[in-house]
């Protein structure tokens, strides 16, 4: 293990995080929040300083290989959520250092699964940082480090590989840094744009820059105690919108970028995300008004939760713990769909359950033609035997640590819709589940140990699970 | 398609089913209730003319594929059920044929969720019936006929593979009727073993007889409203003990048998039953007691509870769905982990529950070392390929054969630990579930469109699934 090459990359990350501590200090002075704002400049002071002089430890060899990969991105994201939460005991807004590191976690791995009672109660410094973790998150801090530095030596494929989502990383261009770049380029101006549009609805500027960072990062933290139900019919199908997109592989819109609309339409994933995201609106939309709601309306109400829910951002507008049984039951399931691939959704991902499907396909073609051979394919390309295996892998393990999870938060004595949804809600980095952490409800209380059981699936939802239990694997630590 | 040879093997199917008629008959007439013997009597009559009718069909080709097994198999299963419903509804004691169905698909799948809400309202004759069906179902009745006839032509090995459980299906001895033969004898021996053993404890014959085939074929028709509960510490002890030996993979007492000790101490499978079987006992047990159980009597209820439901037996001496939610979430995995392969239990089975955890193991070593190539062993040989693609896709089957009948049972509008635990209890072949189907209630106020995906459920379930999936593949109808 090449510890010397993972100190400085933690060492970056923590300075990187002081830079990021600025923005919510801006905003406490704006808004006179003076005591904030001071906390949050010290805090980014020391983590300037801190991280420069991690940094300034010379690395004597540059060999970078998978596990430090893994390894590295662990615990970048670990260091920087302890780092993240230090502000919000400091002023005072989340007294508790447990909750504080829960809402941080929940914001850098864009959950958006909250232990505050009262969201407006906090300062706007507070807030801003909540949802700029989201933004943060959302594409990734070492993403970011690569597209703006030049890393040398090692492949530092096995970085990016290791922190975005899916089953296969598409380098979208040969070189690794122009790709990562090129990835915040479009993150960027799709946030602006969204910012924008909030704008033109009448939206105030802070509320429109806080909305965008929860969408983009397919976050979920509001600013609002009734999340986004009250704006504006407008602004809801804006953020419905925009949900959507941040939900889609950014593959499709490199394609569009440089026009090879072809590709992009080509792209399955994307085709089967609007498939399923049609179908479910159409089904949940068919069993409100059988029970008595207005069709114009529901359908409206249900776009936004749908996006919401399948892009696992997690903003609400209505209180889909009301909602009819078989409704419940389908959102359950897109809980667990999620986004596409590439994109800074969570959940299992689309492509993986297409890939799933596909083999189920291509078993029961086997049973019955025992003699006929099938390849899997994907965008009409045949998929590798070493990605049909992790994903595989990936599903198992996730039965296992939802299992897992499940047995250790059961002692609370939750109903068992609670407890299931729970791990659901933060394993795919939604942020409301059902009942009591129903979109109304919270997570302030569960016990500490369930906490920390919720704040390691949400860490190993975003990080699709295989670099944090590589972290606890005797393997990784062996000459 | 060799369409003439699935239709001798339903002759045969029906014709036995005739002379599975005459033990019940026969009960009728000891216990005075004529008019059921007579029903029984004629209904065998008939079963063994028309079966004897469609044997006399000549076969022009003896060819048998995979596929021919599969259809062979699903449609045996589904005659005899839609024949073994009819004694109900003639007896008059189930009036409603969906209800009776429902009743003996249960039977015969030996899963033992029911919808009476009085058992004892039964006759004695309707009683052993319903027993009956769940020792004929526990073994297969396809086993049977492979046991008792020597099947000409092509390989009957396909009909075994496509009924017995588990991910490879050992040929104890080369010659498969011989195999067959075997497994009943074993399965007839523990079974007599069983009936003495209870008749020693002091329950009356009959009662004797009808808990031997429930345990045997760890189905869990009790014959009373407060199924074992009722009967002595030393009786219920006895039933731990079978519900747990007929959980386990038959193969190991072949080894026993044939003197070979090493070959069956050295079976992974029961090895992992066995700690999985200890494990779950012993953090049970421990919940009860915090919860201010008696120690003694909590090790005794738990062990029966945890041999009931992992073997997928359903007999129940308590109502676990008091039980703190630890338990019940312990419970619930149990409900899916089931028990061995090559056993007359249900579920997953212990040991694709193996091939799939040391796949996650495989993969993260894979990770973390790239180079290293790894094997995945069974018993300390290597397991093949298509075994290992047939556990996941079956895996993955198994997950959207359980959320689409989840999402065709949810508009009753039970809540979701009912639905959820429904489906697990009758996918999993185990009989009660939680809340309103747990082990006091029943499934009787489903709507029918729910009983009928439940039914399919457990004929897909006790098949494993594919047999039942091959069914509605337009591949198998294709020339």
């Amino acid at each position: 293990m090449n510890y010397s090459i993972i100190l400085k990359i933690i060492g970056w990350v923590i300075q990187l995080e002081g830079i990021f501590f600025l923005p919510p200090a801006v905003t406490g002075l704006i808004f006179g929040e003076y005591n904030d704002a001071f906390v949050y400049l010290i805090l980014g002071a020391c983590g300037i300083l801190l991280g420069g002089l991690i940094r300034l430890h010379k690395s004597p060899k540059t060999t970078f290989f998978a596990r430090e990969g893994f390894v590295a991105v662990a615990l970048s994201w670990i260091t920087m959520s302890i780092i993240g939460a230090v502000p919000f005991v400091l002023t005072g807004d989340i007294p508790s250092y447990t909750d504080a590191l829960f809402e941080i976690i929940s914001g850098l791995t864009t959950t958006g699964s909250s232990i505050l009672t009262d969201v407006e109660a906090l300062s706007h410094a507070n807030l801003l940082w909540r949802s700029f973790s989201h933004w943060i998150g959302g594409m990734g801090v070492l993403v970011f480090i690569l597209a703006i530095l030049p890393m040398t030596g090692g492949s530092t494929m096995n970085l990016m590989k290791a922190e975005s989502p899916g089953p296969s990383v598409g380098k979208l261009v040969p070189k690794i840094q122009q790709t990562a770049f090129l990835l915040y380029a479009i993150y960027l101006v799709m946030t602006i744009l969204e910012i924008i549009l909030l704008l033109t609805g009448g939206m105030p500027l802070f509320d429109s820059i806080c909305h965008a960072f929860g969408t983009a990062g397919t976050g979920g933290f509001g600013i609002k105690n009734d999340s986004i139900a009250g704006y504006s019919v407008y602004l809801q199908i804006v953020i419905t919108v925009f949900m959507f997109l941040f939900g889609v592989n950014f593959t499709f819109y490199y394609y569009i970028l440089v026009r090879k609309v072809k590709d992009a339409l080509r792209m399955e994933e994307v085709r089967w995300y609007l498939i399923i995201f049609l179908s479910a609106v159409t089904l949940i939309t068919i069993s409100l008004v059988a029970a008595g709601g207005k069709l114009g309306e529901s359908i409206q109400t249900v776009a936004f939760q749908v996006a919401s829910i399948m892009t696992t951002t997690g903003f609400a507008t209505a209180d889909f713990n009301l909602w009819p049984q078989f409704a419940k039951g389908l959102m359950v399931c897109l809980m667990f769909i999620g986004a596409c691939a590439g994109s800074t959704g969570g959940g299992i991902k689309v492509s993986r359950i297409m890939i799933y499907l596909k083999q189920v396909r291509k078993e029961l073609t086997q049973q019955i033609h025992p003699k006929r051979i099938r390849v899997l394919k994907m965008d009409g390309k045949a998929l590798e035997h070493s990605v049909v295996h992790s994903c595989n892998a990936l599903l198992m393990t996730y039965i296992v640590i939802f299992i897992v999870s499940l047995l250790l938060i059961c002692p609370d004595g939750f109903d068992m819709t609670t407890n299931f949804t729970s791990v659901a809600a933060t394993l795919n980095n939604i942020g409301p589940g059902l009942n009591i952490v129903g979109p109304t409800g919270n997570f302030s209380e569960f016990s500490v140990l369930s906490k920390f059981v919720l704040m390691f699936d949400m860490l190993a939802g975003r990080l699709e699970i295989i670099p944090m239990m590589v972290l606890f694997h005797p393997a990784t630590w062996k000459k």
